[in-house]
């Protein structure tokens, strides 16, 4: 079960692009496996350029840190314990939309969305996420 | 009618450059087309040359965002929803000199103008791109 | 009718993994539009990761060169004409499997394929391009 | 005298231009300064786009070098003296296209041309190069 197939990947893919359309934002989104590498990846009509790389780097960046992009804003602030993690590993992504994906407890993989609010592109994430998720065990 | 010709990109960078001379700042300004790609580009004597990268980055930048640069700074900021925004897509610019070129409400390519004020190289490549933009149709 | 659409670049993309079904050989397969922007990209189980890359470079390389990339292989050998192009552009492919999409005699966007032989690769890219390509109008 | 001027850059191009439509080639044109910083640029509408950066290249590489970029093409073949060359520097080009300008003896710019065969680039930049070049002094 572990480990995200093609299908798989695609299957989150299609999540995230039913829920871009539902809000009326088009969107790129990006699924990458356990190693940060890119499995599927689509751009909707519309959505802008620029967020072809963020896209793709909000996914790896959730790989690299084990945590979604979201969680990493507070952390990179000046003053804060982090300050310029964004600056490493190739170039991070420290705002919403890379959302790490789980299987029975087990980091699989992640997504990343981006070309909404930030607020727009983790709601995009997470639906993508949540199609080949399964919940920690119990 | 759209898409920039190499006669247009030169007919915007006079307007840039004509605009440079009447306010007494030598620029460098570059002209880009709908994907991004140099089509023209000229440095004053007298203008610095770290705004070379930085006058044909502002102009891609703008086609990727599909945004004047200008609008990115308040977004950037720390605490702001795209904070490290400009690590990605290869290096953005969110200081102000990089404005969409838009013809029949279409983007057809970008100004990017550097070496003055932020203030002085959004207006030379509004000038620019005023020379070569046509009015969204009523 | 120019200009690939996501649902356009979808089409090239099965058809691509169907041909690479066919042959048995799995395969990324990456689809970029007219300014060599990603615009849909799958890797099929068991291909390998270098190939992420690769073929987002091939189809890159075939927008930026207006070729498709097993036609510049004699041009850059030693003692060759190009030799080193590959080099240049931010690093360009030099072996087959990118191939341009021309619609109505415009070129329109690039298929790249990588994971087989430069010989599958072709293969593959030419059935994903074929299937979103038109003839040069008569 | 010497030292090349936006307006001597741009009577280069222009004869550089004039030069690629004569002999119906549409080209990428560069003119940078005696450190290798570009001056003034044109893409003719046609010229492939990987020339953009080639052209430039070219045009660094005859500044770095101080000699034009064809006569490195023997020096870099397998077994020749400077095999790899075209890696260093921050990446040069060793095919034909790039050519210095000499004014009273002193190197203070070059040109690079780029998108027809490396015959046609060094018809072009030597054209574009003899419009702003003075001989040596006798």
């Amino acid at each position: 079960m572990p480990g995200l197939t093609l299908a798989d990947a695609r299957a989150a893919l299609d999540a995230g692009l039913a829920e871009a359309d539902a809000i009326g934002q088009p969107m790129n989104v990006a699924v990458v496996d356990d190693g940060g590498h890119l499995l599927a990846f689509a751009r909707q009509d519309g959505a802008i350029r620029a967020s072809i790389d963020i896209a793709q780097r909000k996914a790896r960046t959730s790989i690299l840190m084990e945590a979604p992009t979201a969680a990493l804003m507070p952390l990179v602030q000046p003053g804060a314990e982090l300050y310029g993690l964004e600056q490493t590993a190739g170039g991070m992504v420290v705002f919403g939309g890379g959302v790490p994906v789980h299987r029975d407890g087990v980091l699989v993989g992640a997504i990343g969305v981006s070309a909404g609010s930030a607020e727009q592109d983790v709601q995009v994430a997470e639906a993508a996420a949540a199609a080949v998720s399964t919940p920690v065990p119990a």
